[in-house]
């Protein structure tokens, strides 16, 4: 009979979805709306890049530029990824080790298709990325948190971690830098884990979507330390910032390897070629660092004036001072309870996007998170002093 | 513990990828390959789009050419999208039914992830895409196949497919225009199908990825005749030929729709922006049916030298005359019996690829598929008649 499947109904759309739709309505009646929301940044990748896409675009005759790539992804690509990582985090990665993505959630995906059976256990932290929960309820896993202190400054202690482990545990989950916190793992504590997944074997899933996106302190490869025990997923969505070009990577031990290939191959072929070839040579070229470097000013310099507004108009939130990603995780439980109710009506009232706490955590229910790359330096101050009159005006009923 | 999903054991490299991967090698010794093996056209999408596209790239500052799009797609190609159904095919398909996918493959994927429960039955015909059977064994579901016969022009026997249907069909998969034989469903038998899935309440899943590129004759869309129960599966990877860039779409009931919206978005956030920019513009610019004119008659005159090659050097080969898509499938059981082996052979020494029946069928186990589309007349006359000296010297021993 026709019907569905009752798997799918694990998924939800995902949360920024909602308040995109909401904000694109807003829009269309002509709203201003300043997003604090969006997980992507608001620098368009590099002109020199574009420049030559563009002339490939109207000179190249055959099909290189429009046809099928290796499932894995173009050699080329593949190996400026390994060069990347070499320099950037001095890993060796040897380019059969890399699988070309069609996006970090296709990374994701395709790396809990690949390693989960039903009734495996997986520990997300608390507060962490809310992309990993419904991938994880599809395919049958059993979530287990780890909740982590704000006061702590998101340090995971390991000794509690450890408690955690069970013969059933597959897999943790890392996000670092964080979304949402802007937390940076150091490098003893990335250590320390490492040691854990080899002696208790399990996965370490290292999310490092925001590695290059490094305001203080530095990136650990955690790789480095347990090689057979990482998978690493990763995105050119934040750097060099093509997110809906779809294209990230993925590298893990050998025998991983094959089956994360596999299953991005079962769910779209190949990555897109063009995203491919244009991020060859962004990596490869003169422009790399330079841009690097102009982004993560450019993004500190709004992180610094999103603290001073927080500071200024929120001056009873809590948070931590994100070294990395583009993300402040605010603790407005001073001001409020319910931080979805008050999501909608900062949107609805008040023109600002942010996302909820509850999305990212069970425990930090008054937080939101607020994004500091998208808008302008004025118009993030404007935001987060909206999110003051907000509270003021609507704080004690939420 | 560390280890793998059960799940994914069911995931086999796609077999064209284990030809493209001997090509691969067999060119960077610089041998010359014949290619009658790919899936893909030889002509790439028209200047004027491209053109449009390098200037976008050039000239527009914000990150819309960049920057994450609904899951769903971009209004703008769902719009001309149902734009372009009506006109071809005068059906009405509301543009809120229509969800863009990152390539057919994801949609099969998606499709499957949709509807399929464990024991479910699907009915593939035999021979069909080889790309079914191995997300319809991964999601637990199991195949039925109806056999059809060269003989009767692969017609499919809709008595004989009634058949086969029980309480726990799910669905048939029909792919009209045919891959591998490049037959078409006749609107009668379309509307006979149709009728039996709304009776027996069942899915059809169809396959429409050459839709658009007919040598006689006409694509019916079966949608029309049973549209609660046709999940339509569509790529522009074929026109206008971005077959690496990763666009398509699927649509169907407004029940199906949020799920199969939902499924994409799990597996890949969004559909790449670059690539729906640019087919909404090629879609409803004026180059469009030019261009679509231009590539058929190309493809019908390469379609028409690969016939008469067929009937010069392998005359005991038998073959329907392809009415669509980009493929003979050519039996060739007078002259082989394994066409593994053979094509193997063809490859390594005659330095031609096509693929082998057997992926195609448990039936026609000598018949070999023979792409039209990416040569030129000359090339695919040359690959043929080498085809005619393989058989004569390995024939016997095939």
């Amino acid at each position: 009979m026709r019907g569905f499947s009752q798997a799918i109904s694990f998924l939800r759309e995902s949360p920024t979805r909602k308040i995109d739709a909401i904000r694109e309505r807003l829009k269309r009646e002509n709203r201003d709306i300043i997003n604090l929301s969006a997980g992507q940044p608001g620098i368009p990748p590099p002109i020199e890049i574009r420049s030559l896409l563009a002339k490939q675009l109207l000179e190249e005759r055959g099909m290189d530029l429009y046809g099928y790539t290796p499932s894995q992804g173009i050699i080329e690509l593949r190996e400026a990824v390994a060069e990347d990582l070499k320099r950037l985090g001095g890993i060796d990665v040897d380019p059969g080790n890399i699988v070309i993505i069609t996006g970090g959630q296709e990374g994701m995906f395709a790396t809990f298709m690949t390693i989960l059976n039903p009734g495996d256990e997986v520990i997300l932290l608390d507060p962490t990325y809310f992309g990993y929960k419904p991938i994880i309820e599809y395919f049958s896993g059993r979530i287990k948190r780890l909740a982590l202190s704000m006061d702590e400054g998101f340090k995971i202690d390991v000794e509690r971690l450890k408690e955690l482990i069970t013969s059933r545990t597959k897999a943790l989950v890392l996000v670092s830098p964080d979304n949402p916190t802007g937390n940076i793992v150091d490098r003893d504590t990335a250590k320390a884990i490492a040691d854990l997944a080899r002696d208790k074997d399990f996965w370490i899933v290292s999310d490092e979507a925001y590695r290059t996106l490094i305001y203080e302190g530095e990136h650990t490869y955690i790789y480095r330390y347990a090689p057979d025990h990482v998978i690493s997923i990763n995105t050119f969505s934040k750097d060099p910032g093509i997110p809906g070009w779809r294209l990230g990577f993925v590298y893990g031990p050998s025998d991983a390897v094959p089956k994360l290939k596999l299953a991005a191959e079962e769910m779209t072929y190949c990555p897109p070629v063009v995203a491919q070839r244009f991020v060859a040579a962004y990596l490869r070229s003169e422009v790399r660092m330079k841009h690097l470097r102009y982004i993560i000013e450019e993004y500190r310099s709004r992180r610094d004036a999103a603290i001073e507004a927080l500071r200024n108009y929120l001056p009873e939130a809590r948070f931590i001072i994100p070294r990395g990603s583009m993300f402040v995780f605010v603790d407005m439980s001073r001001y409020i309870r319910d931080s979805e109710r008050f999501a909608e009506i900062l949107l609805e009232k008040f023109g600002v996007t942010v996302i909820p706490g509850t999305y990212f955590s069970d425990i930090y229910r008054a937080a939101i998170r607020v994004s500091f790359v998208v808008e302008s330096i004025d118009r993030i101050r404007e935001g987060i002093r909206k999110i003051g009159e907000a509270v003021s005006e609507y704080g004690e009923s939420l």
